[in-house]
């Protein structure tokens, strides 16, 4: 009963973070004309942590610096990416935990494969060791999406110190 | 005899730019303890612009909106991006005319060949036709570096109308 009820709300998720993308993308151009500017690469997941642009830049700084790499991916629009990213913001522990990470936000997905295990949905949180290797055993608590976290569930980033050299 | 000289000229701006980047690279670790926070995506080239993060972002937005994109590739460290820069974000012309493409700076080459038709150097501007096709046809002025352009050059960028629709 309790799995059909997670799996219902999930659902539910998911349907509604799909329906944020899908308004994002009708309003766009509406938006385009007034962003707030000028954009940060943090887009409020932590001001002052260092945010790499792009992926391959991330792939670049976890081999140079051999640190692991957190990629999150999330859409300004969608309510349970905007509850994580308040959590990941404004949680002392993490955001201390987070500058032992590569970070990378993207509101826009890869081309890699690699980074979409189980499909493209957010928010997904995938890691990288700094061997490159995308850590795809690093899971959340959803058996259906696997790289799913919710607000309640950041308790599990602050476990990952076996990623760490 | 003034052939000569411009060779000469842009291998020693190859030099300058190639010796930066390795610097860069060297000082990478250094660097990182001290960046400008939050970090912005304009990275200098107009705060008042509207940058893309990735290219699959600008890629997405140039079909959405019906747009071409600009990609200018440069380093921090390179004197002669820093140049370019300079003009780029003070001539109100051309930060008018930005306005019109999807914009993309990037300090970390991506994966995409087409991007980098004759090499991997800076800085380097390239444009992309809202039909998401590389114009490997729209040059600078040196045949050894074609998207290679000098603050001097920026009044190319502004004969560009042919690519807007």
């Amino acid at each position: 009963m309790e799995k059909t009820l997670i799996s219902v709300l999930l659902l539910l998720v998911a349907l509604s973070c799909t329906l944020a993308k899908i308004e994002k993308k009708d309003t766009k151009e509406v938006k385009e004309t007034r962003p707030k500017l000028p954009q940060t690469l943090s887009r409020g997941w932590g001001d002052q942590l260092i945010w790499t642009q792009t992926y391959e830049e991330a792939l670049y700084k976890a081999r140079t610096n051999n640190k692991p790499i957190m990629v999150i991916h999330h859409l300004e629009d969608c309510p349970h990416s905007q509850a994580l990213k308040k959590v990941f913001a404004e949680d002392k522990e993490l955001q201390k935990l987070a500058e032992k990470f590569v970070l990378l936000n993207l509101v826009y997905e890869t081309t890699d494969k690699h980074l979409s295990p189980d499909g493209q949905y957010v928010p997904r949180v995938l890691f990288v060791d700094p061997s490159l290797t995308v850590r795809a055993d690093i899971t959340g608590r959803y058996s259906n999406r696997l790289y799913a976290y919710e607000p309640s569930d950041v308790a599990l980033f602050l476990n990952l110190n076996s990623l760490l050299s």
